[in-house]
């Protein structure tokens, strides 16, 4: 069936919603560059402003499924699961939670994408492993799913085109923050992917996508629901990112980190957030096994090494340390306050370690490494937090976003929960 | 100043109003090709959906103004009025209008379109003269304008080039019907042409763009009062536009029936309509004159002979008739009780005499002419209207537009006011 473009946005403009027949068409005809990118981006503000019912979200994620391929992991042999995180700063979290759920006895095919603005990507952060690559063929991502158990690795072309030319599109005209639409785009890859079940890391506070619970809160029931619908056994969990996780914020320094998780030590937060997400997706891989034993058994540090190795890392070799460090410290007795996520990631990004573009390139070694986090007790003189980078020019813009990110008070802050919701 | 375009229409997005900074920029990068045609429609859906301030139109229109040439008609001696229609069905009041205003001691610099869709285009219709041309330098429009007092002529390129562009985006993007964007494209075009005053003939009803008193009643005040900010004595008229002006719709049929007006016949709303028009443009230009004895004089017509003259036009010469006629009579005695206004404009398009797209060519014969309007008595066996085209394959698809807007009822139906209300 063919529809005039000007139509099916007009429909949703006025506030009505898309017929089945309507999706299919847009999102096909758009993929093949028939419908413009002038007039999906009018549909993208349409939709940002007049929502989409339940159902109109379902078949829109259904054809950018049906756009590219789907990969088939029905010859993996163990049970799979993968995770998914909204993006904060400072969120390693798949570092060491991929080995340590296929110490478990899943497989973790987790297709990961790199970082844009200021929040890390995964794949920059293992790429600053010395030799590792993050591209795969579909041959070599199945196989070392079965063998190792655990892939972390870029996505490739086939899966969900349309949501790849979308996200371009939408990353430009300031559609980007619409719940339909970032749920659709999550849940398209990850069912193209093939997992049989999912956990999702819905990030609320001022260093996430989504800055109130009520927001998160929705896009995690949208996503849970999106897939079941589909027939993936879909948690969600809604976690704090106000403050940074853990206490490194770059690339080579998250790497160093996880790592240290993975030895039984790290700071608690990663740990703690790592355990409780390792704990849904061995559940529900319908596993009977307690991560936290596992992780200290030392079997999760073998998986990262096979992981790392396979391809083509080597998880012995040093990595990057930067030039040029900068210590801001404490000016009077008191407790952190505050480690505001959203400037502590600017800085890092300023620092070289994220990309304004998606053509630029980033910095192994830049970064911030806390000294201090919210509650600490810090006394005038102490570090509070190291700005790290290879270029000292870079250094005097990382400050300024860094400073006012970092405050000190007479009393201590009320704690905050980690993990402050599931939604299943 | 420079800014980001996904923050100039984030800001919009999110119900905010945009700086001056802000709409100065986006309408001159715009107009650069800085920014792109996917974010401007991004933009133009948030405006049609948020809407703007009365300060966000005046700057924007302003910003159009500003993105080309103003011409200067002070070389005029003659006190400058101009109308603008905001388009119909059989509307071809400027015909008769501007000859008959530039008799009464105006000089009317009517810069005009060509039709798109179901609502004829001025240009169009006076295309059917033999030998006529629309396009003039700006020497001969000022030229003419001093001589005859009366020109229509096609817009240059250099007018407000940020509506044009802009204004071909909103067509296929959905963002047509924002009364912001329709008032700042309206008006700019307007005020670059430097009248020094302006009468609006906004049309409501089927026929029209605004279906509605209340939204016509908006864009009226809105251009209003941006006429005024920009010192232009600006009064709109709102008339009714749910039946067909005259008797005839098309290209050399509504020539022949402005002719008959001007001659001191024609149907009587195209007269009544012309008369108030005048009227309003004659004192809005500060003249005391009374427009329907200048009509009655015969000083019109001469004007009218004048002009088409002075764009090498023929007055004399004979109008293409069609080669394929159709007529529909009544089935039944009683009074006509509709004509539908949109039914039979794309009736008249369907046969030729519109286009569906701006590269398309038209016929000048091809168009539909009633032989009743609403309320006149009819008997079974009368005829109703005729269709007339040169491709006879266009009749079946014409026919069953206009079969269902014309109906003939028991009893007449109430008269209807063609001048609604008058905005100053």
């Amino acid at each position: 069936m063919t529809f005039a473009a000007v139509d099916v946005i007009r429909t949703k403009r006025d506030g009505g919603t898309l017929s089945d027949a309507q999706i299919d068409w847009v999102v096909d005809a758009y993929t093949r560059g028939e419908v413009a990118d002038e007039q999906m981006s009018a549909l993208a503000m349409a939709i940002l402003l007049r929502g989409m019912t339940p159902g109109e979200i379902a078949r829109w994620t259904a054809a950018m499924i049906a756009s590219g391929e789907r990969l088939d992991l029905s010859a993996v042999s163990r049970p799979t699961v993968d995770k998914h995180s909204t993006g904060g700063v400072g969120d390693k979290i798949t570092l060491p939670l991929t080995p340590l759920v296929a110490a478990c006895g899943a497989a973790v095919p987790q297709l990961s994408g790199r970082g844009l603005g200021h929040t890390g990507g995964t794949l920059d952060k293992l790429e600053a492993i010395p030799g590792w690559r993050a591209s795969l063929t579909n041959e070599e991502f199945v196989a070392q799913l079965q063998d190792v158990g655990a892939v972390v690795c870029a996505a490739g072309e086939g899966l969900a085109p349309a949501d790849r030319k979308l996200y371009a599109l939408r990353d430009v005209t300031a559609t980007v923050e619409a719940i339909p639409l970032i749920a659709s785009s999550i849940m398209s890859k990850k069912i193209a992917e093939g997992t049989g079940a999912l956990v999702l890391d819905v990030k609320v506070g001022s260093g996430a996508f989504m800055k109130s619970a009520d927001d998160a809160r929705e896009l995690a029931r949208t996503m849970v629901d999106l897939g079941k619908a589909h027939k993936v056994a879909t948690v969600a969990l809604l976690t704090d990112m106000s403050t940074p996780l853990g206490l490194a914020v770059g690339n080579a320094v998250e790497v160093a980190e996880s790592v240290e998780v993975l030895a039984g030590g790290g700071p608690s937060d990663v740990v703690e957030l790592t355990l409780a997400l390792a704990e849904e997706m061995v559940a529900a891989a319908g596993l009977r096994v307690d991560p936290s034993q596992v992780l200290a058994s030392g079997q999760a540090m073998d998986s990262w090494r096979a992981m790392i190795r396979a391809q083509g890392g080597d998880p012995a070799a040093p990595l990057a340390v930067a030039r040029e460090t900068e210590t801001v410290r404490a000016e009077r007795d008191g407790y952190v306050s505050t480690v505001d996520a959203l400037g502590i990631g600017v800085a890092a990004w300023r620092l070289g370690a994220g990309r304004a573009r998606k053509e630029d390139p980033v910095s192994a070694a830049a970064g911030v490494v806390l000294h201090k986090k919210p509650g600490d007790p810090v006394r005038a003189g102490e570090p509070l937090f190291e700005l790290r980078t290879d270029d000292a020019s870079r250094i005097p813009a990382a400050l300024a976003e860094a400073a006012g990110a970092v405050t000190v008070a007479e009393v201590a802050p009320a704690p905050r929960a980690l993990v402050m919701e599931r939604i299943a």
